[in-house]
C-alpha cells in the first residue's frame, strides 16, 4: 500500500567535529569555512537553514566520553576526532531558540547520572523558552569511558531500562504538577498563582524519591516532545510508550520493515495511535548537480577517511579492539561486539563478504548509515523507494561536511521533493509536536 | 584611604516573577509590559540595557523548591509567588549569549545533587559558546525543601564545603585536561588534535571518582569565572580561594567593612592578589526625577507588599514558620532561626524595636537589601558613601520592577557616576573576568 503522507525531515548533528563522517572536519569545505565546529554561530546557520528547508526539527546527539577502546589509548580518538571532543549541545537550543522562529529544537541528554527533578525542570524550561519547539532524546549511559568520568559502574541492561522507565514517570508527574490555568497573576487580589492548582507529587519509588512541585509552571508541550532511539526489546518497548519520535538506524528495507512494523505494533497495544510517532530512518545525503559530480564527492569524500579512524570508531560501537585483528582477514561476527548484526549488515550492503579494513572504512565513513548519491532526482527517487518500501516516516540527515551539505540538500532536494509532493511546503503548527504530526 | 578604583555593577535577576521585592510582578509597571517573566525577550531586553549601561554581568541567582516553610503549606508561597515559580537560568545564559557581545552572563548552579563531570562539561562549553563570559556562582543547597526534591538529606554544613572544595577540584582538573594548543586541525595530516595535550585525570577523593579527559576544549576564560555568596566562615574560605567576585548581602556600612576586610585577608593568606575578587554588595535602587518622586515611588512599592507575603519569605529563609508568632510582639531573636543577626540588623535599619510585622514587611520589600532612594544624585551620593565606608568593590542592583527600573538607572544613575569618575565608560576587555579585573 502507497505511503500517501508527506516524510518527515530532521537534521542529525553533534557539538563536535565529526558525525558519522569521520572526514567531515578536514573535508575542504569544512575545514576552510570561518563557522567552526566550536562556534555556537555554525549552528544557528545550519538551523536556520534547516528552517527554510521546513525540517521537523535540528537534533543533536551526543556522547560525553572520549573512547579508549581502540588499541586502549585515547590517542586515536584525539588525532582522527571520532566523536570527540563533543561539547554539551543542550546550551545550544536555547541559542537556537533566540535566532529561529519555527522549527524543533531536538536534543540528547543522558539520565544515567541525574536525578528526575533537574532534568523534568531544565527541559521544562527549554520547552517555555522555544515556545513548545523542545525535543529530548532520552538515554542512558552503555559505554565504560563514559561510567568512568562519572566515577560509576555500567547498570546492566533490564536494570536501566527500569530505571529510565521510573524516571521518565517522575518527569511526567513533575510536568502535570502545575495546571495549564494555574497562574492567573491576579495583580489587584494580589494572587500570583492558584495554589489549588499546583500540589506535590510526593514520588517514593525504587530508584527515585521527590516530592515536587516543579518550579515551572506548565509549558507549551507539557514538557517536550520526547525521541528515543533505543533498538533492543527493552529500548522498543520504552519508545512505544512515550516516544513521539525515533531516530533508527537501518541500512535496508527489510530490517527497516520489520523495525518499523515492530514498534507500530507495540504502540497499538499499548493503546496509542501508531501516527503518534514518527520513525525516522538516519541516511547519508551526498548530492551533486549531475550524478557524476555526486559520485566523485563520494569517491573525495571516502578518500579522507583514514582506516584507522574507522577502526577507531568502530572498536568504540563494539566495545571491541580491532587492534587485535588482522586487517585482510574476513570480518566474522564475535559474541564479543556489543552491537549485534552489524559484519552481516555490511556484507549485505557491499553484497560480498567483507574484510575488516573494509568494515573499517565503511564504518569511518558514514557509521552505518546508508549514503544516497545521485543528482537531485536521482536522492529523491531513492529516498522515496526507501520510504515506501520500509514504511518509514522520514528520514534523519547526516551531512559530510559543514557548512555546505545541508545548504545543498535544502536547496537543491528540497524543492523536488516538495514537487513530487512528498514533502510539506511549509509549517502548519508552530511547536516541535505539530511537526510531528502535520503528515500533509 | 579614599578608593579611586571605578566600581563594578551587575544586575541581580532570577527566572522568576520575584526577586527581592515581592510587589515586583504585581507592580503595575511589571504586570501591565508584554514582556513577562516567563519569556527570555525580557531578559534579553534588560541584558542589552545592562551591556548599553557597561555592567560587568547580569547575574541570575536561583533556588529549586517552592518553600513551605510558612504554615507548612505550599499555598503562601504560591499564592505570594515568593520567588516562586523559578525557572531554570542556565538556559537563558547561552539565549544571551546570542543576544548580547560583551557583557558577563552569570548565573547560579547548585552542585549538591550533581557530577562534576557534567557540571565542568556544561560550564566550560557555556564559556565557549560566549567567548569566555561566562559566570558560575556556585552553590550548595541548604533547604529542605530542595533536598526533597531529589530525595535525598541534607549535608551537614562542613561535609557540604568539604564536597565543595573537591567538586571544585575535580572541575579544574577537567577544565586543564585539554591543554590550549591541543587542537591542530591539520588537514593535510589528518591529525585533529595532538593526542600528547589531553590527558586522563584520573581522580579519586573522597566523595568523587573521575576519569577524564573533558570531552570539551580548552575554553577562553578555562572554565566560567567563579562567582560565590558564602557568609559563614567556610564559605568564605571557599570564596578567597576560588571566587572571582562575591555577591554579598550587608545593609551597613560596618558590616560591609568588616566582611571586606575578612575575605581580602583570607586571600591575602592565600596567596591570591586581594584585587582578583570583586565583592558586590547587594542594594535596591529606587530612582525617581525628582526626590520626591523616588519617595513616593518607594511608598507605593512597598505598600504593594502584603505582609502575609513578607512572612512567607522570612520563614523561608530563617527556616522557621513565623505563623506562630505574634506579629505585634518585638522581633527577638531566636536560635532557631537558620540566618543569625538579621532580626538586630533590621532594628538597626530602623533605628528603633521592630516588631515581627514590622520585620515582614521589610523583609518582603527588598529581603535586607538596602533601599537606594533618590534623584540620580542623591543616588550616586548614597553609593559612592557606601563604597567609600565599607569598602567594597560595586554593587550588584536589585529591581522593583521588570522592565522599567534597570533602565531607569542605566538612562539616569550610569551618567553620573560616569561623570563623577566613579564607573568605566566602556568596557577594556571582552570576556568576564576581564571586566572584573578592569579597575578603570
Amino acid at each position: 500500500m502507497r505511503n500517501n503522507k508527506k516524510m518527515h525531515l530532521a537534521q542529525f548533528l553533534m557539538h563536535s567535529p565529526t558525525y558519522h563522517s569521520l572526514a567531515m572536519w578536514r573535508h575542504p569545505r569544512t575545514a576552510y569555512s570561518s563557522l567552526s565546529w566550536d562556534r555556537p554561530e555554525l549552528y544557528q546557520h545550519i538551523a536556520q537553514v534547516c528552517e527554510r528547508g521546513k525540517f521537523d526539527m535540528v537534533f543533536f546527539a551526543d556522547v560525553s566520553f572520549i573512547s579508549d577502546t581502540y588499541t586502549g589509548s585515547l590517542e586515536p580518538a584525539i588525532r582522527y576526532a571520532t566523536q570527540a571532543p563533543a561539547h554539551d549541545p543542550i546550551p545550544l537550543l536555547s541559542w537556537l531558540g533566540a535566532v529561529t522562529s519555527t522549527i524543533g529544537l531536538g536534543g540528547t541528554f543522558s539520565i544515567s547520572h541525574q536525578q528526575p527533578f533537574y532534568v523534568a525542570r531544565l527541559w521544562a524550561t527549554l520547552d517555555h523558552l522555544t515556545r513548545g519547539r523542545a525535543a529530548w532524546n532520552i538515554v542512558t549511559s552503555i559505554n565504560h569511558n563514559e561510567s568512568a568520568n562519572y566515577g560509576a559502574e555500567l547498570m546492566e541492561h533490564n536494570l536501566r531500562y527500569e530505571r529510565a522507565e521510573e524516571f521518565m514517570e517522575v518527569c511526567i508527574k513533575l510536568w502535570n504538577s502545575w495546571d495549564k490555568d494555574a497562574v492567573v497573576m491576579d495583580r489587584e487580589r494580589g494572587v500570583f498563582a492558584d495554589p489549588a492548582k499546583v500540589r506535590r507529587i510526593e514520588h517514593e519509588g525504587r530508584f527515585f524519591k521527590s516530592r515536587g512541585p516543579l518550579t515551572v509552571t506548565r509549558s507549551p508541550q507539557n514538557g517536550p516532545a520526547i525521541i528515543q532511539a533505543g533498538a533492543s526489546s527493552s529500548g522498543r518497548a520504552f519508545a512505544a510508550k512515550y516516544a513521539e519520535a525515533i531516530f533508527a538506524v537501518q541500512p535496508f528495507a527489510d530490517g527497516a520493515r520489520e523495525y518499523y512494523a515492530d514498534v507500530k505494533g507495540r504502540m497499538e497495544n499499548a493503546g496509542r495511535n501508531p501516527d503518534h510517532c514518527k520513525i525516522l530512518f538516519g541516511v547519508q545525503p551526498i548530492v551533486g548537480r549531475t550524478a557524476e559530480e555526486a559520485r566523485e564527492k563520494q569517491a573525495f569524500h571516502n578518500s579522507l577517511v583514514p582506516v584507522e579512524a574507522g577502526l577507531t570508531i568502530l572498536s568504540g560501537h563494539l566495545d571491541y579492539d580491532f587492534s587485535r585483528r588482522d586487517l585482510d582477514q574476513v570480518m566474522e561476527h564475535s559474541p564479543e561486539f556489543a552491537i549485534q548484526g552489524l559484519a552481516k549488515t555490511y556484507s549485505k550492503v557491499a553484497n560480498k563478504q567483507l574484510t575488516v579494513r573494509d568494515v573499517a572504512q565503511m564504518h569511518g565513513q558514514s557509521v552505518s548509515l546508508p549514503q544516497i548519491v545521485g543528482n537531485p532526482e536521482q536522492v529523491v527517487d531513492q529516498l522515496e523507494a526507501y520510504y515506501q518500501a520500509a514504511g518509514g516516516d522520514g528520514f534523519m540527515l547526516s551531512p559530510i561536511y559543514t557548512p555546505g551539505a545541508i545548504e545543498e540538500f535544502v536547496d537543491m532536494v528540497v524543492p523536488v521533493l516538495q514537487r513530487r509532493g512528498l514533502f510539506r511546503s511549509d509549517y502548519a503548527g508552530k511547536t516541535q509536536r505539530e511537526h510531528l504530526l502535520q503528515d500533509s
